[in-house]
Parts: C-alpha cells; structure tokens; sequence
C-alpha cells in the first residue's frame, strides 16, 4: 500500500468562491466532497487535454430543473465535442425558448387539481399544459421548411436546430457543430409533435442509421472523455460507442442511482473497463448526488477553462 | 377521516406458500410489505377486467438478473397485451434463446482482470465475450431474410421474431401477437448488430413511426392499465402513450429509484394524473424494491390468472 | 477465476411456496435474489451451527411496520441468543401488548389535520395519541415494583420484562432469557415514561455497565453471527462488541441504505473485517431491501428450524 | 393556488462564490439545489431570530468525513444552543485532537490485508488502530480526574470536555458552555474506554437523567429550530424532547436517507406536525444530499453570520 494521505478538514471561510471550496474538499478526499472535488479536477483534465474527445450524456429532465443554463454555457463554449440527451431535455429547451416558463410547484399538491388547472407536474416543477400549443405552433411552422431525405436523428436535431430560436440547446449546437444525439426521440414531446405531423406527411428518421455517426466519433478519437449527468440511455449509448474503440480514458459519473441494483444507470464507471469501454489505467469518479446540486459547483470551477490547444 | 384498518402484523407458518404471505402482507398494510401486497392485487384487478388492456414496460437488464422465465411467462399467458422493453433485455434473452449463458459472478472482482478474461460485467452477473460472435452469426443468417421494406421499430422486432429461436421474448411475442416496442433499440447489443449489417445493407427503420401504434393502443383501450418494472424509457414511452388516451385506471411501479430527484424513473404514478396519463380514481402503487425480488412474489400471485372473459 | 456458475433463470410455479421461491432465487445467484436466498441460507447455517451465538439487531420502527410477530417467533423459538434493539420496537411492541394498535394510514395526508385529530404518524402508519396514557398508566403501576438497586439497561429491561404484558418483546425475552439490550433507551417512548417517573423518584440505569455483558457475550462465543435489520445504533453496537473477540463468523445485514455515504448503517459487513470484527472466512450477505419484505420472506424459510445440538 | 414563481435557470459565473451560488440556487427553487438554497436560508433564518433555541443534531461518523472544522466553527460561533451526537464523532474528534489522523482510502481495498496491517476502514476513509492505544492514554490519565458523582451523560461530556485537548468538539462545547448530549454514548469508541476503565473503578452515569435537561430546554425555549445532519439518535432524541413543547418554528435535515421505508432517518420534518414536534407554520427543509457536500456549502454562506440579539 502505497503511503496514505492525511484527510484534511474542509475548512470554510466568508466569501469563499466555489473554487477554493472545491480545493478544500479535495484535500479532504473522502465520500461525496471528495468525489465533487475530483470530478471537476477530472473535467479540467479532460479540457486541457488537446488529444481528447469529450462525450456528455445528459438524462432526465434537467432543463426543468434549472440546470439549463449550464448546458448552454458548456455548449457554446465547445466543453463537450459531443452531446447525446433526452428527448425531454430537448423538449423543455424547446419551450423555453420559445417563451414559456417551467414554475416552482410542490410534490404534495393534488393532481387531481393541478389536472382541473393544466398544470403538468415534474415532481416540483410545474408546467401549464399550454406549452403543448406554442410547441405544436413551432414545428407546424417548421416542419414543412425541412429538406425531404431520410434523416438520421442527428441530422434531423442539426435541421430542426437551424431553425430553432435563439439560446435554445439545438440552435446552439448548430451554431457550433456539436452534433446531439437523441436515441429514444420518439419518447418525449417532440416526438409527439412529429407523431402529430406524420398524421399527414412524411417524415424518415432512421432510428439506427445514427450508430454510424456516434461509433465514428469514439473510433477515430486519439482519447475520449465522457460526463455523465444521470444514466439512462444516454450514458448507455456513448458507453457502446466507447466499446467499439480503445475506450474511455476519462470519466465523470453524477447519478442519484446506487450500483447494488444492477442497472446500467448506477453501474460504476469502473465496470466499462471489463467491456472495453474504459481504459484501466483512466481517471474516473462515481458521484452519488443530486445532479442540480453537484453540476453547478463542478461547472463554477470549469466555467472559463478554454480546450487544449 | 374514514375509519382506519388496523395494521394486522405478519405472521409467519412453516411452509407457507407466497399467495399466503403476500395475503398476510396485504392485512399489514404498510410499507413495502403493503404495496408489494397490493402490487400483487391490482395485477389481479387488470387481468381480470375484460375491458383492460396491458402495457408491461421493462427496464434495465433483467434476463441477466434472472427474471427471464418470468416475462416468457407473462408473454406466454397473454397476461399483457403490449410490451415495452429495452434493447438490452432483448439481446441478453436472445443470447440465452442461442444457447449462451450469463454467471454468478460478484461486482468486487478487477475490472481489469475480467476483460483479460473477454468477461463482460453486469454488476454481479458475468458473461463471455465470446456471446457477440453468436450474436452475429445469429444476425448474419437472419437479417437478410427480412422482407424489403420500411419497418416501424415494432414491425422489426416482429419480423425478427418470426425467426428468432424458441423461447425468446421475440419468437414467443411473435407467436402470441403482443407488439413489442422498444423506442431506443440502437442502444443495445441487438443495435451493434444492426450497425454491422448496414455497413453493406441498407436497413430502413422509422425512429418515429411506432408512435402511431402504440398511441392507437392507449387511445382504443377502453380502460388500460400499467406495469412498471424499473422506469427509464419502456416506463415514459407508455406513459406518453397514455396522454393521448383517458389515462390508465390500474398502475403498478417497481423501481429502485425514488421520487425526490425528480426524475421520470422514480416519479409516483399520481404525478401521472396532473398530466391526463392516470385516472385520478385509478388504483395504483409505487413500490421501491429490487426488481429481482419483487417481481417473482408477484407473479407467484397471479401465475395462474386467466384474463377475464 | 474459479469455474462459474451459469445463472439459473427463476421459474414461479403456482401455490409455490416461499421457500420454493427462495430455492429458485438461490439457483440463479445475482442481484438482490440471489443475496434474499443467501440470507435465509446463512440464518439456516447458524441456526445448525451449535457453535454459534446469534445476535439479532433490530433497529428503527418495526413493530409498527408489521414485523412484530416474526420478532416474536424469534424469539420465542430461541433463534437468536442476543436482542439489541431500539426503544421505539420495545415501546409500540409494548403498546400493543397493552391492547393499543396500529393503523393503515398514507403519507400523503396533512400532517396538521392529524394532529388535530390526536394522530401520530410513522410514515403510513398512524397511531392514536391516547397510547401514551395507556402507557403511562402501565409505568404507573410498574415502575414502583422494581427492586431499588443500580440497573444495568438489559437489566432493567429483564425486570421490566417479568411484569410486561405476555406477548411483549420483553416478557418473552424474560421467560427465555434472552437478554436484551437497547442502549438509547432515553430515546424512545419508555424513555420519556422512565422521564416523568424520575420526576419524583429516583431510578438509576447505568449508561454504560451493559457493555460488560454484551462484550463478554462476544468475548465468550465460540462462534457468533450477527443479524442486522436495519442499521443504526444496534449494528453498531453489536459490531463494536464484536471487536473485543474473535470477529463474527456468519452476517446477514438487511437495510435501505447504501455503503456510498459512509455512514455504518449502510456499511457492508465486510469493512468490519478490516476492524476485526468479522471473520476474513465468514459467510455475509448485505442486501438492500426494505427489511418489511425480505425480513418475512427469509422467516419464512426458517420459521422451523431447530437450534443445532 | 396563489401566483407561481418561474424557475429562474441556474447560471454560474467565474470566480462565483458559494453565497451567489446559493442565491442562483434559490431563484430555481427546485429539487436539491432548490432545497439547499432553502436550507442555508432557514439556518440564516434561526441565526437572527433572537427568540430562537437551535438544537443541532449530526449523527455518523462526519469527522472522518472531513467535517470536524465546520462543526468547531458552528460551536465556537455560538451558532447552535444545543449539541446532540454520537459517540463516533466525539471519538473521532477525539482522536484528531489528540495528535491522530485519518486518511483518504478507498473502499474497494480488500479487508483482510488493512486488518493485517492494522487498518481500520471507514468507507473510503482509513484510521490506523493504534489511535485506540492514544485514546487509552487520554483516558487512563483523565478519568481519574473527574468528580466521583452520579453524572448525567451531559455532565460526564461536559467534565471530559474540561480535560480535553483544545480544538476537540468536547474542549470547544465546556468553553463556550454548550450542552453535548449523546444519548448512546456506550456504543463508541469512547464507550469502550469507559468500559475498561470500569473494569477495575466506579463510574455512575445515568441512561436517563439527561432527559430531564433535553426536556427543559426545548420546553424552556421561546421558539425552537432543528438542524439534523443525518438523521439515527441524535435526531429522534430532539425531536422526542421537542414533542414536550410547543413544537420547532424552524428545520432543516440533510440525509441520504429516503422518507419511504417509513424510518425516523428519512422522514419528512412535516411528519413531526403530526406528533406536535413541529409547528404546522413552521419553516422546513428535508434535503437528500450527502452531508459532506451540503453542509460546506451551507456553511459557508452562514460562516460570519451573528446571533440575532
């Protein structure tokens, strides 16, 4: 055993930034403040490594969660290359951008009464049921102005992203030529909104040719980093990328799942290193947190940080 | 207040059956041993409501957690009408369908020492390598058999079924005519399959079309109800379905996750009624619990259960 | 890497009896299946060890949770030779054996409203507020009987025991001599009766002179296991008397936490190893499970069997 | 439903500090980062409301985990009235003060070679067992020190506390005057010095006694506020004591524990309105966040904060 490491006491002082908190808990080294620290050390090594590939995965629905702000930032500042996510956080983007607002609610209100109002819940997010007009306005309007050809998902998210408002997650990655992708894209509210437009026109989206694009990009990277904010699918999906190349060399996991359940969205990154997916020798670390709390202090230590050149 | 039910305690006979225990559970009436309970009595409910129809949605990886003979069984006895899974639990069955096994293994066990070994990790369960070979000679003869045509993802699995091994979800799906869907299924072994074949062979696949069927299901059913095993895409794909329609009048959620990170995983069916996708006098319940556990004590209870005529 | 056992899928067979299931569970050797089945099969192992002492610790509210009846059996049936426990399970043990009960309530219901209504609520379970004047008549009657001597906590719970009410914890530990130790016992309902009965009287229960008895009840094992249900202080307090001896043979934990947050409840039985409190040879088993469901499941399989001789 | 407030995204800014941090989190107003703006809130909150008695209650093992100055700092600030904990934290404050350390492990390091070398492991954090040797010491030349009289376990701490080596919770708690309670004290390190020390002295300290302290000061206060770190005895022994009072005007809890296996740990503050420990008007915060990541950030925004006078 190599020679040990003191922990050392976090220490807080008035007016501390973020950064020197984080400082402080990784000198602590231990449970969730420990990992915090790493993580966002991990995320700077990632941008300062010129030779790596940066895949973030981003689940759930974070946009309602306030985070989505955070996303943008990362985008337009080019601190991921590449961005898979759900349907939903495109979805909730989408809504913001085109005016709408999500809204502090509470888990103990009846649903029932929030059915009577309109209001959709999100465990205490709230969201009137209206949105689902403007959204069904948008893609009316937009729909009609896509060129006709068999679309991967990629290809499609890059066209409806040029068309798409300002500060909104697929304008700005169009703008910078982040290519998203979104394997479950039906599962959400666009896809309900493309449902709607196949009632009477045509739309090809191939729901595989997509593999090509994502196993090119792990392939042909010199290394690869990748962040996961949740599990879900798309942690799952770069994860597959990954095993078809050397595989991942860094890593950051944020998760409210535990691994002792077996489910790919808790699994410890260290478990891709059996598939292939991860390098053995890589920089990895599992947090177990809320994503709204731990994103916004590893990104206030990253914020600046320019790519490797 | 209406008059409260006093908690009778569980008690325990030598040689108990699991019908008798989940009885004694159900007199509790608290916790996890009362929604377990209850679990199994509204599984009842739905199949032995003539005018119910059955959405199973499943998640995660549970053929290599050992719950496959329980869904042939579901399938088998017609006990759902509609199937929403994730490509990983089609690929591990049909894995096991051509003869592979999965392992005992332990999650302890180096990472590093496993893939010198071409072991796969599934948290505590190993597989060999050597299954992607098998998978692929399965596909190699197979996907060139397909009829020439554009297929919904669930005309695919159909297809793919009429030609899988006996006793695999899709053949035995395919027999039974339940429609299988399954909205992310690049992200799986069967995806990687389905990626190798189109290097050479075009493959067209809607990542869209689906929607219309299984939309067309949830708004047909005169009453439908829902079984949850874990959450992620299978368990929001159905609900989605659901908010075009009445709403389900019968849920029933299994999961390792909670609802307090606000995630679609965890979130409590009643967060379903503020959106229109539940009944506000449906019956349901939420049970946090290993999947592997609580799925066998219910169908131990509803095994033999006709669908109502 | 030792030859591997191939994971036998589970098979539910009608009227199949629990310990069928767990047979079954046991066969397929992975998730939280696997380590129910390994749990009722290392309980089985100390029962048939006649070398073993057992320690039971059962902590948080489990009596109101409906596990009374199977810690009664326990104990009635000697199936563990040491109780460490709370002093909620002693008190709302001892409100029912006063002819008080426990009801079927919801989470969901305004808190306020209860409390105007003289409810007390344990999660779902509700609790009339009239059970402590049933208690405090109890200790009315009582506490004058003991004989005026410094107690010892397990021995005033032993003399507490003699006049309990039959088929309470405690006069079953009394007549089976199952010593009983509960070392917060100021926090709990009987702490707050022991409160307003010092307000006039003088009772003197040493705080720390149980551990004399616990540690040489672990110093004097030839073998020991340990039964955790729950984690809290019990756990603890077994395992720190564990460390004063030879290290526990045989473990079965059985919480809702996980080990990621540090804390000892959640921690699994082998980090006691490294403090010697368990044995690098011992058969263990953590899982994670609401202790409501596996706790009746593993009983049932051991309801029967015989201490070995 | 009064007028809802929008979800103001999150957004960072280089060189943030935690307090503008915290106050973006506020303006999102959900989920985790929502509750923990909530929480440093209500803390500033008890801070300036003169009238108000702050009971803090932090359970596990947090000082290994790299809390030990924030808990200093809060008690040399005067910012808690009362101090509730468990032995572990006193031990390992203990054994930092005496000259010891712990240090950053790993949890996946096997067992059985940290026991050869004399390694205590902690989760992830390691503590060689020769502290046990230095708290021997201390204990051997101070116990003998103290008053020969009947103490409560507040006495006892407090006297200890006189003896302790500055910069130890006990030393900090004597000078300022703040009552430490710890109602398992047995179950602990230092539990198991007393017992030694028993083996050849006397030393009578009440179970119970300082139950009439606890009572009278959360009887006594003009209005009451609770912070629980974590949640197991220290958290049930406030709550107890505020049930014989007019119930807690303030509250905040931070666990990793879930309201829904119906635990003491995990329940929801509003759960004790019911019981008449909190005030329906009162103001709460139940966060599910690892300790070691929450508390910084909370405190570091009530470092300087004064006492309302």
């Amino acid at each position: 055993m190599k020679k040990l490491k003191p922990i050392e006491q976090i220490k807080i002082r008035e007016k501390m930034s973020v950064a020197e908190l984080l400082e402080s808990m990784k000198n602590s080294g231990v449970l969730g403040a420990g990992r915090l620290a790493k993580a966002a050390e991990i995320y700077r090594n990632m941008l300062s490594d010129k030779e790596c590939r940066i895949f973030l995965g981003v689940a759930g629905a974070m946009v309602s969660g306030g985070m989505k702000l955070i996303i943008h930032d990362i985008l337009e500042n080019k601190q991921t290359d590449v961005f898979v996510t759900t349907g939903a956080n495109l979805t909730h983007d989408l809504i913001e951008s085109l005016g709408y607002r999500h809204y502090q609610g509470t888990p103990k209100t009846d649903d029932k009464k929030l059915h009577d109002k309109n209001i959709d819940r999100i465990y205490d997010a709230f969201m009137h049921n209206e949105v689902y007009q403007g959204l069904e306005n948008f893609f009316k309007k937009t729909l009609h102005k896509l060129p006709n050809k068999e679309f991967t998902v990629r290809e499609f998210l890059f066209e409806l992203g040029k068309l798409s408002p300002e500060k909104s997650i697929l304008n700005i990655c169009y703008k910078n030529n982040i290519p998203v992708f979104c394997p479950a894209l039906a599962d959400s509210g666009i896809g309900l909104q493309l449902w709607n437009y196949i009632q009477k026109n045509k739309l090809n989206i191939s729901a595989i040719n997509d593999l090509n694009e994502i196993i090119d990009l792990a392939w042909t990277a010199k290394k690869s980093g990748v962040i996961y904010i949740g599990g879900g699918v798309p942690k799952n999906y770069i994860q597959q990328a990954l095993q078809i190349s050397k595989g991942a060399s860094y890593g950051i996991q944020i998760t409210s799942d535990v691994p002792e359940f077996g489910g790919s969205s808790g699994a410890e990154l260290r478990e891709g290193i059996s598939w292939g997916k991860m390098q053995p020798e890589g920089k990895f670390v599992n947090l177990i947190c809320d994503a709204t709390i731990a994103l916004p202090i590893i990104y206030a230590a990253v914020k600046g940080v320019k790519r490797g050149k």
